[in-house]
């Protein structure tokens, strides 16, 4: 497993860690009292008070005291989250979409005849509005081309080297800067209370196995996503080796996403977080388990510091991260809790503390 | 998920992991001499001093020694064991297969015209010759007609119930008692030395998953097994459930075996522990890794105190647990270590403690 490399975050991540167990260190025992373990400072400390912070909170205690009617057993703690969207950036385009563009082009260096062919020929031209009209069945055909065909090590190795070099036109940052510091505040408060945190993504599983353990401290077996077959076989050296290929095993999105839960997991998460349509069935089969479940749906209402996209704002709705308003609705029946990031999160981005 | 309910099992689980633990306390700090913590007592005393057992002591100490060429960081730590006829007994029938039967007579109450058809003709039967000379083909659709079209909770609930209440023909024993005492230290002693074990199983990931927890101390997430997809959808009351579908997913044996792993860990194992074909090229794998890498291959040449079949026996082999002399030959070149259950075992089973 190749790693990113990413110090900073390391760091990050690393003080977000011992922040939540100090944050849950016994406090003085009280005489005649018995010790009850209590939050001395704020695990969520980027979270404005409110519905939403209160949710987690609840939900947390709710889970993990052994009195209380709804304990989970610390082998059942499972939560997932969305990756796009709701642990990251997503708009105005998906960064996994944006290496396969910039791999087409090194590509293209070696196999020129690509220039020639749809829908390869409209990528490689730059034409951001022809670009942006390229169909799904396009797109996946851009990921078969960019995303296969290697060994499973190369294309860790390629992934690493772009993430570290590329950064984004807006804040001209890494891509693996532009995760959500609220986000990063609950993973770290789940697993400080016993919960094994997974990502459940629509994106590439290998693609996205890649950063998560710098970015997230989330291993590359505690990442269910959208994962095509590999296949074994030997290099010249007689060396096994394992070879990407185009051919679709798991589309962990809608309906895939439990069944993808179920699969690698094998029990049902008793919290759930996404913030579009493709969440809605896990957010569903979360919900409906025994017991005290969380399921919540990331709002982007948030021009300023992010993007704001769906029926918050009466916006269109980009083809990514469809948040619409029957999902909204849902939510509401459903008792999903709604984290709006312009009122819920104090602030964005880690890097807002040190600007 | 349904927990199979096996307290003695738990309790020799839970003295194991105690007894490992043990083992591992620091030894008393002598004047001038940094403390090193040393085993005090043995962490495989159910194995005989050999090759085999100093392969896994030699590969534990040269992958958790910080100072070690070979050392391992924890993440990467990760160790495949295949199932049936390396953690317990898979002669002379695999125990899934049993299950299958004994549901399909369940099954044939309901559905009489199962009687009538080939193969559940002759499963239901009973004769024993007829079933012996039923083709892989026909087995799959036993398998497919007993193991799906349920929901994921019901098999769960079903399979729990049939172990508890099933014995086995030769030790009068649950199928959950048959496991191996030495291979149990092996995963006991490699998690105390901060290695994460997996299952990595030809047999049924759903089926495994109901005892491993009970049996081995391994969770759902950490079996690697032959998965049938699962569809998502609605119950009459409107509640989400996951159903049991005829396709399948991933075929977790021979080029499976690496393929999976790599599906479901994300990683190459440092350590992985097989029995027959079904299992060369996850050793293959595993060994052609960087560093100290052990891969470990159970011959069954014991008919005293289990089976002997394969090549050191000059048995024919059956169909299950296929060891061949070319595996053997494999063995020795590519320097995997062959443990013996009859020289290198003091006891194969955890009741021959307690007669």
């Amino acid at each position: 497993m190749m790693r990113t490399g990413l110090p900073t975050r390391c760091w990050m991540l690393a003080a977000l860690f011992f922040t939540a167990i100090l944050s849950f260190s016994p406090a003085p025992v009280m005489a005649q009292v018995p010790p009850i373990p209590q939050a001395t400072t704020d695990p969520l400390p980027s979270w404005n008070e409110g519905v939403a912070k209160r949710a987690i909170l609840d939900f947390v205690r709710a889970t993990t005291d052994p009195s209380a009617t709804g304990f989970v057993p610390q082998p059942d703690r499972v939560a997932t989250f969305d990756q796009d969207g709701t642990l990251w950036v997503e708009h105005p385009v998906y960064t996994q979409v944006l290496y396969a563009f910039s791999r087409l082009h090194l590509l293209a260096e070696g196999k020129p005849e690509l220039k020639q062919v749809e829908p390869f020929k409209t990528v490689l031209s730059g034409d951001r509005d022809a670009i942006a009209k390229l169909s799904l069945h396009d797109l996946e055909k851009v990921l078969a081309v960019t995303l296969t065909g290697m060994t499973v090590d190369a294309f860790q190795a390629e992934v690493a080297h772009w993430l570290e070099t590329a950064r984004d036109a807006r804040w001209k940052r890494r891509y693996t800067e532009l995760t959500y510091q609220p986000m990063q505040e609950v993973l770290a408060f789940l697993r400080t209370s016993g919960f094994r945190t997974y990502i459940a993504t629509g994106g590439g599983q290998d693609f996205v196995r890649v950063y998560a353990e710098n970015v997230y401290g989330i291993s590359p077996e505690q990442v269910v996503g959208t994962a095509g077959a590999t296949s074994y076989g030997y290099d010249a050296a007689g060396k096994p080796i394992l070879t990407k290929e185009p051919k679709l095993l798991l589309n962990d999105n809608l309906a895939g996403k439990p069944e993808g839960i179920h699969f690698m997991i094998g029990r049902r998460p008793h919290a759930a977080f996404g913030n579009s349509t493709g969440d809605r069935q896990m957010l569903e089969y979360t919900k409906a388990g025994d017991g005290p479940r969380l399921a919540m749906l990331l709002l982007h209402d948030d021009a300023a510091r992010e993007y704001a996209y769906g029926p918050a704002q009466g916006l269109p709705n980009t083809e990514v991260g469809t948040f619409t308003p029957q999902l909204y609705d849902e939510a509401r029946t459903q008792r999903w809790t709604v984290i709006s990031m312009k009122v819920d999160w104090k602030r964005v981005f880690a890097f807002e503390l040190t600007p």
